[in-house]
Formats: structure tokens, C-alpha cells, sequence
């Protein structure tokens, strides 16, 4: 038994499934063991750690509220220190896939319960890739959120200011959605008022101008993605590397270890023989670091995050390998750290630069899976998550895109120039908005056609007791603040304010200031703009 | 020469004064000797340390480019590191008003310039209430603004995490213009899309509901000016000061201090005998802190500012005395690090918590200048401002509140139940707008009476050819994000979209739907909403 820890009795988990309501309904769950189950035991991968707590972690009550059942607690690197899935007196989680290579970690029981098929989604955690490296290494997807944007209520600490929880699921839009009730339900750092909901169509992705550690093979693979990407419409421009890998090796080689130390330090100092070595020799080694050093580092951290996102001024996402190869578990058993570290060359730098991520497949390197990680500014999850999207082949799992759930949103409603493929699309594009399908309003009004450049329609509300006609039109998701800079760049004679849509609500939407739509040509027949113009009334 | 460290030459100073040009110009400047004006030798109050810096501090060259002219550099508490004014090896610093008595500091000449009319304005910094505890003792004005949003860059750094840049003034109006210039001078931090830009005209304050270490006439004197802000229609709530007192501890008490450390440590450890007895002792303790003891201080840090920022909450600032009493040179003596330490009673804590404040001076108690503090939310500077001026009774300064000069603003012109003192006006006072005074359209509209609860102006633009009308409205500032929310709540028939005003600029405004606009009673003949009501054409 080396991925779970603890399993659920089945009959229990099948009880409780038959039982399931909700978007996840009977959804098999698998609980990273560093994250609380209530009633079962938290081990964090060390028994003499254990401690069994009254309630769930804010993410497992999430996930439970919203139908998803508990099967067990996975197996981990202990403190989730650790890239490997070795560092554990539970046994070495094999790779699900691939015997006697290592499945990554340290969420390694929760990738290889998804992988193996025993469980539908799992819960991670992450803070130098532990949500990341095991989802690449077993074919799946793994979403790493913005830091904080999860509740980590309930996990145990492993550097807390950049611990992250994640999830796991075989594909990306079960990912998307088991996200969504994650950030909903789970909610922390609050969402920025001006955050950007959508990825544009056309993504200009960075790719580091080298890619050290990497091997041939799979330099080769990650080569087509890219290409594959272009293919599908991004522009790809390069980056520099150096403060990106800087960064990482500040992770474990400088002071931040303080902060596994303040964790569990204690705990390992008084429990020496319960302590897994090289995690042991780790966190004990930062136990007399002083704290001016902490200062300095995080002061040179800061310093290379502003250089790493100056260079991706202009793109939407970084795309990088998640791992750069597979290590047997001989290898890291001869190498523990080195290979620990090198596996984690292009996962580490994310948190400490507040960037969030998602892992997702892209085919194979031989017997091995490759994997890529699509990261994005703080906040711009639905950014990495589109471009995930284009990556996986998946367009239609766009719907998923799990962070218009979460922070906040407006509605506008257009019926022409903004309308997809129009125009004045790029007017919404820029500011973040994601399209969310057609509408139509109430038939209670008259679409007429403006002597403007581009023309613009005017859908004006007719007078009580007049008939109108129900106008098509199209749905934008946006931020508040986009929200408000769209209507103040807007030109006269256009208006927003509530339209009535058929299903009776109100939204708000387009529409013209009076004079200029009475001397609009009535176009009200075509029921549309897109009709009008495919007729060439406008 | 206990308040200047370097002196500009008279005729330097003369000449600059006469070529000055922009908003600040010829006004007498003093910068503080941790703050490097190009080509004067930066000390930090500590002669062993000095370099002549090539360029201007952020800071500086901010006021300079707006017209002001630096007179000299100022005395300091050491690597600002203390708040007496009695902590450099240049001498100590007199209270300018009441000799005997201590300045304040570490920005001790920099007020006391001021004060004592040698300049017009003064840089101070502020980590732990240098920018707020001299200018109390000395009866000015100092704001310490969010955390960031003005650079340091330029600056010798004390506690790297928390230092501001901050400015003196006799009254609010001249310090606001001088933060205005700062803050756009010499930008940092971003302000967020929902910034909040006046305090509501009857703000509730917050105080403590115990004031510990206060002498007893301080109490009154405090008293008192909470008595006359609720004169004023200010609703006065308590809260527990704990969470804030345990901070404040943590700032010196705690392992927060390696950031000093970490600043100037190693030449400390160097020049022994060139650095101030007090001032060696606190920075040298900090040396062999651990890392780990730091990342528990930061939580718990982090811990105390979720209490007592949930305990503002519904609050709009936090006043409290400024300093507990005024210590003479003597006592200090006496006791260098409990006198300190007692100064910071009020404002240790507000950095740490990210809060931004104002320092303004609220009469006297016997011979000592008595002073109060409002501080806000981070970036909530606009209201802590206006609250400074309702406490001050110069409703008129806040026509410099700067933050609108900053922070990202659009406007919003209204006609009717959004007026001043109207049915609505409280929507927008909800969403942090600010008042910013009568308009008027182009002639070329229609002023309409709807018939709605309660009754809303029609304006609209008349046809090209039509006889119009210029209607009075009301200009508002708001944030993108309050913008966006205001027209998302914004019910049928009112529309929102560019209007002409006078001088021919297009603003955001108020319209109405066509058809109801059609529909209502034309009151064009009054010019504006408010004649109507006043004919009881409405």
C-alpha cells in the first residue's frame, strides 16, 4: 500500500455516493494526507506526527458540500518536502505508469489515485511544483491556483507563505470544474476588481530562449508543442531564463527553508528517528539561519520577480516544461537531492513569483509522459487555463475555466460591433472579457442601424403598448473595472444601461441616445445584426 | 546646528527659488539625511557612514521637478532608528517650540525645519511613526501615506518592508499638494481600480476603547477632539486596541528587527565607535535572531492584522493620539530605549498593518503640542485625508486630497437624484466617490422630468438643427471598478454615456432610455434639476 495511507471502507464511500447531490456529485475523491479529513488521521507522511482532527480543511468541505466523496488520504513526501514520492515510511509511491520510475511528488499518492483510475479527483498541494511534477510525470492534469486564492485552512504548513492547495483530475475541464468549487467554497486572498477573465484568441506565449537540464528527447517534445500551439494561433516570443532559475535555486538554497523549519522544526528536533533522512537533514539544516539572511533573500527575491515579469510585459503566459525528464527511483536513491532538484528546475520559481499554473499533458517522450505547464500572473488563472485549453485540444473545455466563478464579474450585452468577430471585438479582448454566448432580449424592442464608423446598431426599447421584436445578441463576462474603462472610453451617441432579456431579467447592455437612434434606419425585421448584415441592410 | 546636517548656500538657494516654475515652486524644501539629494553627502546621522550620492532620490527629484528647492539635509535619529531626536552623533535635536523637550524623531530636523519656518516643506521617512511623532510635537501636519505608493528608491533603508517616504507641512492643504507631487512624482506601489477617494461627509471613526500609557490631560485633550468630530457629524465606534499594542511590540520585541540588521548590520559591525550607543545596541542584538523565529513573527503579524482589521470593520478611519505625552531630553537619558519605546505607543503598529495615516495637530495641553493621527486602510489614503481636514476644520483643504491625482479615476456627471444632498447621493458616498463640483452641458440638450420613484432628469441630446438647452449636473470621481458597479446596479430607463459639456469635452453621464425619454415632462426652461425642484416643476 504505497498510495494510500488510509482508505475508506467501501462500503462507506459507496453510501455516501449513492447519497451525492451537488456539481460533483458521487465524484471519488482521493485527500492528499497533509490536508485534514475529518476523523482520519493526518499523518503528513510521518506517524508520529499523526494528529486526527475534528473537522475537514476548508478545500475537503468545499469538495464534500459539492457531492465529491471521500476515498482515502494519499501518500506523500513527508512535510510535502520533496519532488520525488520516495520520502515516505509508507513506501515508495511507484509510478502509476511506469514501474520504477519515481511518480513525482510530493503529491504523489493523489496523482497516482487519479492516474490508476481510483479516484476521479484528488487534492495536492504545492509550493515548489508538488501539485505540478506528479500530474506530468502520470499524464494528467494538475491545477496549481494563485497562492492563497484556495483556503490552506486545515493543510499542514510546509513554507507557508507560499503553500498552495491544487488539484488533480484526468482531464482539464473536470479539473476546471472541481477548481471552481474549490475557490467558491474554500474562498482566501480575495479576487482583484480588474481581473482578467479570458485568455484572447490569439495568446502571445513565452518559452524561456534556453532550456537548461533538459533532455534531448524531450527538448524535442516540447518543441512541437509549441509548434503545435502556433499552429493553433498564439505568437510565441522568448524569454530569458536566468532570474526565473535564480529564483528557484533561493527556494531550498537560500533562507526560505526557514520557514519549513518554523513549521515542523520542533517536531523534527524532538522526533529525530521518526523523520524520513533527507527530509530531516533539510529542514534541520535551516534551523540556524539567521533571520538578516531571511531579509536579504526575500529583498533579492523581489528583485528578480520584478525583472521575470518586465520580460513577460506583452505575453499572457510563460510555457515551460513541467519536468525536464523521468528519474528512476534508483537514481534518486543514489542522488536524493540532486535529482530532487533538478526535477524541479522549471516548477520551483512559480509561487515565489505569485504566478499561478497549469500542468497538462502533451503526448510522449517514449515510455514517459510529457508534460507542460502554462503559467500567468497572479490572478490570470483563467488566462493559463484558455491557453491550457489550445494546448490540450480542447477548445470546448474552455466552458470550465473555473476563475469568472470566483472573483467579480459584470455582464454586458452587444448586438454589433462587439458582437464576436466584429469589429470592435478587440475593445472587450483587451480588457479581459470572455465571451459567454448568445442572448436575446425581450420582445419589447427595435433595432435600428446608425450612420457610424464601423456601423453601430441602436436597440432602443419601444414606448408601452408599441410592438417590438426580440434582438440577438451576445454575453461578455468582465470585470468591474473593465467594466467601468469601457464605458468611459465609449463615443456618443452610444449608451449602456438595462436591457430586458427573454428570460425577464435585466442585464446591462447597449443601446443609443435617443436622437440618434429615432434617425437610425429600422433594421428591426432582421432580428439581429448578424442577420441584417448577412441580408446587407447595414 | 543640531537640526541641519548640510546647508545649502543662501545665494544657491536664492537663485533656484527665482527660476522655480510648477505647482510647488519656490517653496523651501528640507530632506531628511537618510534621503540622497545628488551631490550632498547622504550621512543616515552617522558621519563614518556617508556617501555622496550622483543622483536625487525618487523623492526628491519629484518636489524638485515640481518647483520646490532643497535648503539643506536634516538631522536624524540615527539609520532612522528611534523616535526621540536625542540619537546622533550631529547632536540632539531641540524641540523647536519647547526647548528641554524632545523633537521626535528620527525625522527630528526635518520637522523641526518647519516648524521653525527654515522651510516650507520637509521629506521625513517613516518606519515605525517617524513621519507622525515630530510633526505631533511640533503642531504640523506629516502624512505618512500606503505603504510603497511613494518610492524609496534613494533611500538609506531602515526596516526595508515597512519604511515610507513621507512629507511635512504647517497645514493639510500644503502637505497634500506636496504628496500629490510625491505620489506622481515618484510613483510605486499601484493604487487598485477600486481605490476609494472620500471619506463619507459623516465617517465613522473608530478609538480605542482604552488608551493605555496616556497621561491624563492628554486623555482630555483627546476627548475632546473626538467630542468635536462628533459635533461635526462624525459617528464615533470603540474598538479593542490589543491586536494593534501587540504588533507594535513585534516591530522592536520581535525578530522583525534583522531587517535592520540586514540594512546597515555589517557596517555596524565594522565602525563600533561610529555609531550611536542606542542605536548599535538595538541593530547588533538583531544579528544572530534566527530565520525561523522571523517567518513565526510574520505570521503571527499577519495573525494580530486580520483581528484588527475585522475589528474596522464598518469603520471608515482609526484615530488615536499621536504620542501618549511629551518626554524632556533628560528623561530620555535616563531611559533611551523606554522613552523610545513609549513614543511609539500609537504608531508602531501601522505600517505592519499596512495602514496609511495622518498626523495633524488638535490643540495643546499646557506647553506641549497636542496631536492626533488618523489612520485607513491601505490606499485609503482619500479618506484618511478628508477626516484630517473635518478634524482640522479646514473642510476647504481637502480640495488637495491627493489621492484622485494618483489613483485611477473616471468621472461620472449626474442631473438629478445623484446631486449633492439628493435622494441618491449615497450610492455614490457607498462606492467611495468624491465630489468634485458643478458642471455644465453644451447647449445642445432637453432637460426631461421621468416619472419615477424617486422622480430622475431626462437628459438628452437634442437633433442636430434643434434648439437646446445647458443643464447644470455635478461632477463625480470614481474608481474604474466603482464605475463599472454603479452602471451594473443601474436600473431602466436610465442609460449612461458621453455627454457634452461646455467646454466641448465629452464625459461620461447621465441619460435616459428613448422612449421614456420621449414620455417625460420637458423642464428644459429651468436649466437644471435642482431650479426645477426649487420652482416645484418636479
Amino acid at each position: 500500500m504505497t498510495v494510500w495511507i488510509h482508505r475508506r471502507s467501501e462500503d462507506e464511500v459507496a453510501a455516501e455516493i449513492a447519497a451525492a447531490a451537488g456539481p460533483l456529485a458521487g465524484l471519488r475523491l482521493a485527500v492528499k494526507d497533509n490536508v485534514d479529513v475529518a476523523s482520519v488521521p493526518t499523518t503528513a507522511g510521518c506517524p508520529d506526527y499523526a494528529y486526527t482532527p475534528v473537522d475537514d480543511a476548508a478545500a475537503v468541505a468545499a469538495l464534500r458540500a459539492a457531492g465529491a466523496v471521500v476515498v482515502g488520504k494519499t501518500n506523500l513526501d513527508q512535510f510535502a518536502t520533496g519532488l520525488v514520492g520516495t520520502r515516505s515510511p509508507y513506501g515508495v509511491v511507484d509510478n502509476a505508469l511506469r514501474p520504477g520510475f519515481v511518480s513525482g511528488g510530493s503529491s504523489s499518492g493523489s496523482a497516482a489515485a487519479v492516474a490508476l483510475g481510483e479516484a476521479d479527483i484528488a487534492i495536492g498541494t504545492d509550493t515548489a511544483g508538488s501539485g505540478r511534477v506528479p500530474a506530468a510525470l502520470h499524464g494528467i492534469v494538475g491545477i496549481k491556483p494563485t497562492v492563497g486564492v484556495v483556503s490552506t485552512a486545515g493543510v499542514v504548513p510546509a513554507c507557508r507563505s507560499y503553500d498552495c492547495v491544487t488539484v488533480f483530475a484526468a482531464d482539464l475541464e473536470l479539473a476546471g470544474r472541481a477548481m471552481a468549487v474549490l475557490a467558491a467554497g474554500a474562498p482566501g486572498r480575495p479576487w482583484p476588481v480588474d481581473t482578467r477573465l479570458a485568455a484572447p484568441p490569439q495568446p502571445v506565449v513565452a518559452v524561456f530562449s534556453e532550456l537548461p537540464d533538459l533532455d534531448t528527447e524531450w527538448r524535442t517534445a516540447f518543441d512541437r508543442t509549441v509548434a503545435a500551439l502556433r499552429d493553433r494561433g498564439a505568437r510565441i516570443a522568448e524569454v530569458d531564463p536566468a532570474p526565473f532559475l535564480a529564483a528557484a535555486k533561493l527556494l531550498y538554497g537560500g533562507a526560505l527553508v526557514a520557514e519549513r523549519y518554523s513549521a515542523v522544526g520542533e517536531f523534527i528536533d524532538a522526533h529525530a528517528d521518526a523523520v524520513d533522512p533527507t527530509v530531516g537533514a533539510i529542514i534541520r539544516a535551516a534551523r540556524d539561519i539567521p533571520a538578516h539572511q531571511l531579509v536579504t533573500d526575500l529583498a533579492e527575491l523581489e528583485r528578480l520577480r520584478a525583472l521575470a515579469l518586465a520580460s513577460l510585459e506583452g505575453a499572457d503566459v510563460l510555457l515551460t516544461p513541467t519536468v525536464p525528464g523521468h528519474p528512476t527511483i534508483a537514481e534518486v536513491a543514489a542522488d536524493p537531492i540532486g535529482v530532487n532538484s533538478r526535477l524541479g528546475t522549471y516548477t520551483n520559481f512559480c509561487n515565489l513569483f505569485d504566478l499561478c499554473a497549469v500542468a497538462v499533458p502533451a503526448g510522449t517522450v517514449g515510455e514517459a509522459r510529457f508534460g507542460v505547464t502554462v503559467l500567468a500572473r497572479a490572478f490570470e488563472d483563467a488566462v493559463a487555463f484558455d491557453v491550457a485549453a489550445l494546448i490540450a485540444g480542447q477548445p470546448d473545455s474552455q466552458e470550465s475555466a473555473w476563475p469568472p466563478e470566483v472573483a467579480p464579474v459584470q455582464e454586458l450585452i452587444v448586438f454589433g460591433a462587439h458582437l464576436r468577430g466584429q469589429p470592435l471585438e478587440h475593445q472587450l479582448i483587451e480588457l479581459g472579457a470572455r465571451w459567454a454566448g448568445p442572448v436575446r432580449t425581450s420582445p419589447r424592442y427595435r433595432l435600428g442601424a446608425l450612420d457610424t464608423i464601423p456601423p453601430k446598431p441602436a436597440v432602443t426599447r419601444v414606448s408601452d403598448g408599441e410592438t417590438g421584436v426580440s434582438v440577438a445578441g451576445e454575453r461578455w463576462l468582465l470585470s468591474p473595472a473593465a467594466l467601468g474603462r469601457f464605458l468611459a472610453a465609449l463615443p456618443a451617441p452610444m449608451q449602456l444601461g438595462a436591457v430586458e432579456l427573454e428570460d425577464g431579467s435585466w442585464r446591462t447592455g447597449f443601446s443609443a441616445a435617443g436622437a440618434a437612434a429615432e434617425s437610425a434606419k429600422d433594421i428591426s425585421e432582421y432580428g439581429g445584426w448578424r442577420a441584417a448584415l448577412a441580408a446587407g441592410a447595414v
